[in-house]
């Protein structure tokens, strides 16, 4: 159906019929000038992402209802890595004229199993056509305990640098991704190869938040002393956690969590498989740091693996590698502005 | 200077440094995963607004400033619009590579502007490239005393109905706008002729909010029964109303607020003044009802007016006119979703 035979309203009031209310802080939600919302025991956090065709989404090979399920989690991850809960979201969309309304329903599927999942409320948005592909700004809010709140500058000396789950998977899923669109050129009926790699492919075409770490720690009664979501690469995060904390670090090459459909892609692929797992980016996992006498009970936390300690300023951010040797960390993640040229 | 010169978190790093907070309730601003907020007493608002090059802006004539300035500025009108506060913003962009970090201070100048007169920091949001011009998404959050949340929902039989300001100017702005962008087309050195219509290059390019009408309603201790900010057209907001509350209107021709120059470029483009006020759209003006027994409280709010008023569900949605005929009101304001081809 062309979207225009539904004009916005129509599109907007098919969308969101029928749209559940879970969080008791979710006054008002889709239908006003604005959503209403009342938390009256805790901060209130807000994040947001912009995402656009061609840029963070290559549809040849992302099914929509991933994509609206992705969008949606890597806002929840946000919440999670500052200890916080996702209660509600906004959805703004442009759609371009080669969507119809059968898409977009697909996509918004995605962005409705993922709020289920994580027990969020779609509260508004706004929708318009777009000249150029398809454009999701997702904002999410949500909300923790004021003296819950880990931000990112908190890291101290000797502190331990935590990480969950493994690194790397989700660059390693895409390059296999582009990989099979470039073999699938000019083809018909192309079957791609994703036989043992489906880990891959899934890390990248749906993430999970880590809400699990965020509930372990809490009944472990560990409170992280800086904590961000690994978005852009370990070592960009780690980075940043030194320089807001105005620390330094060590992480021990040895230690960095790498699953074995990664390192065989990275051999099938002759990549570095740590210059992966250190710069791939988007592997939403969480990298934080807790307090030396946390040693024991951070053992406890499934998933979760102590990858090195935090330094004085002066020693710098470094990598010990397998055969002993010091690594100055370096930013080498995926540069959102690297240039593209207008299409127009 | 090109914007890869800084890279992401450079750019960032510019454009806001020194981000002024002025409100208490801003906990953490920019720099974190999320903003952090603390908001114990009221109500909280969400409202978010979607902006593309091509759709919603030609950069042809809108100087990137002031498509700052509105942008920041049709957010804070919708929080108005729920009887409430601006007090954070989070502001993502798209940009391509045809921007320089000059075009993005320039525009960020604009959004900072809106802020420092609105008393709303500036929090977070997402920077990226885009392959296909600017994308400005901004989410606003505000806040309200839970009791005076005024939603569209609550207009009932024998309410007035109030606009304020006047209609159509931003409409008519544009025409003129697209008029002399045309007749610029291929000369060197040419003067866009705006004398006498400069109050519709205004209300098109550099909208205020009405901050200043909630005030004065706050004041003589009005509160609306419904609202709505008009961006879409007074007909389209009416009926809008009209539906969310289940009941009819009547508004009068002769009382639609409309100003001189509106009424001359009307004239001079040979187009409906009428429907130019009904349908043109961008006015963001407030449109509100009252219970009948506020008729001499409301006469004493500047720059509103009564246009007519709310009647039974069975009677419908109409106009007198001058002729004292009636005419149905539709929704024929602007359509976000008008097909827009792909460039790509």
């Amino acid at each position: 159906m062309e979207i225009s035979h539904l004009g916005e309203f129509g599109l907007i009031d098919r969308l969101t019929k029928d749209l559940p209310i879970v969080n008791a802080s979710t006054v008002k939600g889709v239908g006003d000038d604005c959503a209403v919302l009342r938390n009256k025991e805790s901060d209130i956090l807000v994040t947001t992402d912009l995402l656009l065709e061609g840029v963070h989404f290559d549809l040849t090979y992302v099914p929509l209802k991933h994509l609206g399920y992705k969008s949606a989690v890597v806002n929840f991850s946000d919440v999670y890595a500052m200890n916080g809960t996702p209660r509600q979201i906004t959805v703004s969309l442009g759609i371009s004229s080669r969507f119809t309304v059968e898409h977009i329903e697909e996509l918004y599927s995605g962005i409705r199993l993922a709020c289920e999942i994580y027990g969020v409320d779609l509260v508004g948005g706004d929708t318009t056509s777009s000249r150029q592909g398809l454009v999701i700004s997702i904002t999410c809010i949500g909300e923790a305990q004021a003296d819950k709140v880990v931000l990112r500058s908190g890291a101290r000396d000797t502190d331990l640098i935590c990480v969950s789950g493994d690194l790397g998977a989700a660059y390693m899923g895409l390059q296999l991704l582009e990989r099979e669109k470039a073999a699938s050129a000019g083809q018909k009926d192309f079957e791609p190869q994703f036989q043992g790699k489906e880990y891959l492919v899934e890390r990248q075409l749906k993430p999970e938040a880590r809400r699990d770490v965020i509930e372990a720690l809490e009944k472990e009664a560990i409170l992280p002393t800086a904590m961000m979501d690994i978005s852009d690469g370990l070592s960009s995060e780690l980075l940043h956690i030194c320089k807001a904390g105005n620390v330094g670090c060590r992480i021990y090459e040895d230690r960095i969590p790498i699953d074995y459909q990664t390192a065989i892609m990275a051999e099938e692929l002759g990549m570095n498989l740590v210059t992966a797992a250190l710069n791939g980016g988007e592997d939403y996992e969480l990298l934080f740091t807790v307090p030396l006498h946390c040693h024991e009970q951070i053992q406890k936390v499934a998933g979760v693996k102590v990858i090195g300690h935090i330094t004085k300023p002066e020693l710098g951010c470094a990598m010990i590698t397998r055969d002993g040797s010091e690594l100055a960390l370096r930013a080498q993640g995926w540069n959102p502005l690297a240039a593209h040229s207008d299409s127009d």
